[in-house]
């Protein structure tokens, strides 16, 4: 994953990184993101109805609409931790807001890891306040790896494009492999812009970007309780606001979508033991809503990811999942195919399993299943389930 | 599992098996059941939209209520393979009736296996008719035997109880190791009982005793196209025939009850890869569907599973899988044990995790969920989530 290297960075951030053995020694596992100035801040949380510390302390800050940091850990969610995991979220944010001199309602905390343990606050907030003392420290790449939990590579996109006349940078880094599912994932999310943007259009943005990206993505069907996707928008870049409804808006919002649907992509490709990525096409449906109802339960299906997995071009288990869904198909008329080899036409087999199980056996496999009900469309991205995805998950505590 | 080769068996029954190579030579593969009279028939069938050609058949022909005989295949589900595989299913039918010289009508058929390929008739039929024409050449332990897929033992259980001074006797066989889940599974069941009893008795009974068994179930989370149950009921026991709302229709009603829970466990016992049994009770709850919403997202979980396998007593997993359901519940008031080991009082950890670990070695694990919000409560059996699984499907049909 040598691309991931390369990016852009926006005017104004500074980085910083910490080893405070949160789990255990041996990494770096502490970030945090400063913006030399107040940012306009924007975010969506995870929809679960468990929320840990942190997603509910971000929650009530966003609302205030402005930031300048953010602090997160790996290797402990803050989840399930009661008012002592509040207590430390608000601890975590002002050691940096005390170190950094700036309001600790503008600081933004994210944790991930392991669920219902209380934060080694005693050895955290030594190394956060140390690391907001060295700010500029480290790299945005840095910040990626000190995020990742059981991710395998660090996940980082940017894009830059032009503003009235002025160049504009988006960066982003993120985190997630596993409990992946539409409506967020694990993950966590942090997107450094200096563009000059209002609020209504940061968070109209984010959100249709979030539910291109993240919300369309699945490993294992599971939603975590601390998804969590932020962005700062400082201004340096010196554009002229960007506003709802205008062209301008149009060129940042494709752009933040751009950069979401790169980093989702690298969360399926690094999803727990995944070998493919696997691309499930739903056309012809009579909404998009209809289209992603198939589509997730095709993309979720467990019997549909173990035959991607072992190259079977097993459509029989595509069309029972369809078909578990409830919702209203004709299965006579369904086609189906696995790459560019139609396996099902009309219902009945055409008889070129073999030819596309050869397609199975590409890095990224594009399930398309088309309804001839109507012109929506949608698609959901997820992978193969393997045995090391069952090693990580028995193993992960332990 | 030698406890499953001692059953009552019912009179007026007669069962033949047969070897086919459906799918491959080396086995018996076709089973005919046969009752000697007439007998009361109730059926319930997938509620997943792609219904298999004999589901499509059998739920015709069940409105009569009345049936002759099963005959069943392994190897080949006979599922999306369009008029053909009607017409095969017919087929099936009429060589059954035909050597028997019994109404076509009255004979249910059942396939199991790979969807999507057209049935092997020509092979099959001849053995059809032999295996009719040799009716009783073998024992309803030899049919389980005969139904199998990936099962990995035979799933047989049997009551004999007294209904007006008389000795009834109910025998099932099913199978089913994966693609199960709530309403139903890839599963077929035959029960088959002496019992005189109404055809609606027959009806309420069966729907009350899969509802408690075989829609309690989940191995991974998939509805198969194939789902089958058809109880036969001819009446040689020569009892007082049961009727609705009788004190004889509730000993009937719990009988049929407890045979089918036995199946619904072995099923779960053997699910794919399966190394125990997860039973998930969540208690507490307003209703007994909120606890049930509650029990299928946790019993499904791959995160709940594998963390089961791994005997990791994950309870943030758990108390995440209930949160994403959306439904009402205070994750603040929450209490959770494995077995008997209390790991979370009030939503918070009581620090009892290694304990706990050691109930997750038995062989059968209880995960109690107590919501502390009404009296109703729901228990699903699942089972946990191993390499073996995926390895079994990955290469289910190479």
């Amino acid at each position: 994953m040598d691309e991931t290297r390369k990016y852009h960075m926006p005017e104004g951030f500074l980085i910083s990184t910490a080893e405070a053995a949160v789990k255990r020694p041996g990494r770096k596992d502490i970030a945090i993101i400063y913006s030399t100035v107040s940012a306009v801040a924007s975010g969506v949380f995870t929809r679960n109805l468990v929320r840990a510390a942190p997603v509910v302390l971000d929650a009530e800050r966003i609302k205030h609409g402005t930031g300048r940091a953010i602090v997160a850990n790996s290797g402990n969610a803050n989840a399930c931790t009661g008012k002592r995991g509040m207590a430390d979220a608000e601890k975590m944010s002002l050691a940096v807001a005390d170190t950094l001199i700036i309001p600790d309602s503008e600081v933004f905390v994210a944790s991930t890891g392991v669920i219902g343990t209380p934060l080694p606050l005693a050895r955290m907030l030594p190394k956060i306040r140390e690391a907001a003392g060295n700010i500029g420290n480290s790299t945005l790449l840095d910040a990626a790896h000190a995020i990742m939990t059981t991710d395998s590579f660090p996940k980082i996109a940017s894009a830059r494009f032009k503003v009235s006349g002025k160049d504009v940078t988006i960066a982003a880094v993120a985190k997630g492999a596993g409990m992946i599912c539409p409506n967020m994932a694990t993950m966590l999310c942090f997107i450094l812009t200096d563009a000059s943007i209002t609020k209504d259009a940061l968070d109209e943005a984010l959100l249709y970007a979030t539910e291109q990206s993240f919300n369309r993505i699945t490993v294992d069907g599971d939603m975590s309780t601390n998804d969590t996707a932020i962005v700062l928008a400082n201004g340096l870049a010196g554009n002229k606001a960007v506003h709802t409804g205008t062209k301008a808006f149009g060129v940042f919002k494709n752009a933040l979508t751009g950069v979401l649907m790169s980093l989702a992509e690298m969360m399926v490709r690094d999803g727990e033991g995944a070998t493919k990525v696997l691309k499930v096409l739903v056309k012809g449906a009579q909404s998009e809503e209809a289209a992603l109802i198939f589509a997730r339960a095709i993309a979720n299906s467990l019997l549909v990811k173990t035959a991607v997995y072992g190259c079977d071009a097993n459509w029989g288990r595509v069309i029972a999942a369809a078909g578990a869904t409830g919702a209203a198909f004709d299965p006579d008329t369904v086609d189906i195919y696995f790459g560019k080899v139609k396996v099902v036409k009309n219902g009945l087999t055409t008889k070129k399993d073999a030819k596309a199980a050869i397609e199975l056996k590409n890095s990224t496999v594009t399930l398309t299943i088309d309804l001839k009900m109507g012109k929506a469309a949608a698609q959901l991205m997820s992978c193969d389930l393997t045995e090391e995805y069952i090693k990580i998950n028995a193993e992960y505590r332990t």
